[in-house]
């Protein structure tokens, strides 16, 4: 593939799992760090993303986890929540994952998180969050 | 005890330790993660606060370093920089352990820190802190 | 339930994902900080793990997501990738999430955690990883 | 030297890399806590940041990589990206070594720094950036 | 104070809090980075520590605190938990920050601090910590 | 380029930067996870380090302010300093490196920073470092 062809193949795989989200992620890099939002395209999401030996919602779960624990991270969180809703998670597994990880990362990170969550969740009208 | 009771008494130590800041937290996780405000009471401050083994300002002491230390604890840092007022800690000793952080975290963690506790003082009218 | 009879269900719960490291862990804190033991136990494993909102290989999806991202979790970690192995995920799987670490935390993060696995793998006769 | 005679020497230093920046941080610390400002000015500058053994431009390479890896340090980061331009870095070296900082603290730090990269940018008219 | 002044009052500060463990640490650093063990000494107990705006112990629960947060700080937790005890914090509250430090860092850094209290415990004869 | 082609690259990149020690951690992820290894190097190197917008040495103080921010990298810190010296750092400009991160993230940080520099100057002669 070319330098081209990998850009397109990633943007693909971005827009069907991050949606409008990461499309302007990607935008707002264009004038600072244009190469930065190529790395995140074809290799984040055209490298990495594709390959099939994990499961797209497997993958968020992983990557909420990551984000939780980290700190910091609340603008990533906010992608990845719309991301983890988009490829299957239900609102109420994130919370969950976000309540699992008070015992790893603490209840700091965990509330930050569900905050991040809540603001998501009101967008795409999931308040309260359904308990099965 | 049971699940109700566990909360009624955890939420009397936050709300001795924490106060109307602490319950607003707890308040605005009900709709998106109800389990986590459960444990943040019956657990957190329910099983853990209430130990008598480490004095309550004590306690705070040590969670001012951990949040200084972690970092994007931001929101959190300004409930337990009120919960140490409340506790008996002065605004000299708080600023102190902060400087004391500088050391073992550096300067980004300690100025963020202190701006918080810069911002609680002023809204309880502690400023400038007085130097004994 | 009693002190005594959450012990006992978060315990069962521990020994069937964690397995034989788990009990160790807790075994080792017996003589230092027997309440950290049942906290873990009874808390941990009893209230959270336990709860049905997410399945088991789920958590540790989660859990790996977040012992990679915190780094200095390398003990915690060893546990959790048997743990993983105990709940169904596979070695491939396992490794892929490791892999996909790498976009979110960095590479230093994505080997630390693969040098563990590698580690559990090796006393499990799972090297060469099978690759689907 | 005195007391004073160090902090007017770091003062000094200060001023010649931060500029006007790093003068209104030590400026909004003088009320909750002076004598971390002092040490800031006294220690950081007057002691660290004047020893000839890394140059000027240096530092700041090693500043912004330990920043962007530690995350949540966004106000002084955007003190130092203004600090690496006065002492001579250009906008694309400071982001290639964000885009660098990707493969060592993952996607999420790089592009929060790169956005706080791109404010200092935009104030001081370098957007876009050229590549050379 | 002259810059071997400055030392000479540090280094009596550090013998007091640190004990053998501390000089160790210094003495170790001579031939590296003889400036850093200046600077640990000079400006970290010389200047920080011997301020009298926070007790001994308490700079102990601060930095025990901060310790546990940051991870990866084994030795340091280990020279610092001989110093805790000999300013007067019992094996017991040690342990307690250590538990308490589970609810805002988690289990992992909660656990790896306890096994650094355990091992220094083990040397000074102090297991099992006895329960008030 | 294929996919052969990039690695190629890739590992001609590394082998000039990081040397045997870079190979070692390529080879030994090749029973457990081959793809890390391959996009290490191909990404990694073959994409990232080669562009010529930051030189050489100012990649690797920025890698070594990342490393000793994050914690717990201390086998890649290894690798690094390694790196730091074949491609023209002094043994000083890396010690004043780590005394200058002391400010930005703590004295516990900059130890065990220093302590693996240490080992890595030992083995290939360069201690005690000179002074200029």
């Amino acid at each position: 593939m070319t330098r081209e062809e990998s850009y397109a193949h990633g943007f693909e795989v971005l827009k069907s799992i991050d949606g409008e989200a990461g499309e302007r992620v990607v935008e707002s890099l264009q004038d600072v760090n244009p190469e930065l939002a190529h790395q995140v395209v074809a290799w984040g999401f055209g490298e990495i993303y594709s390959r099939p030996a994990l499961q797209p919602r497997d993958r968020q779960l992983v990557t909420i986890g990551m984000l939780t624990a980290l700190g910091g991270c609340e603008p990533q969180l906010e992608v990845h929540v719309n991301a983890a809703l988009n490829v299957g998670l239900t609102a109420e597994e994130i919370v969950e994952a976000m309540l699992h990880s008070a015992g790893y990362c603490g209840f700091p990170r965990a509330l930050n998180a569900t905050f991040v969550a809540k603001k998501v969740f009101a967008e795409r009208g999931l308040l309260p969050v359904q308990q099965s």
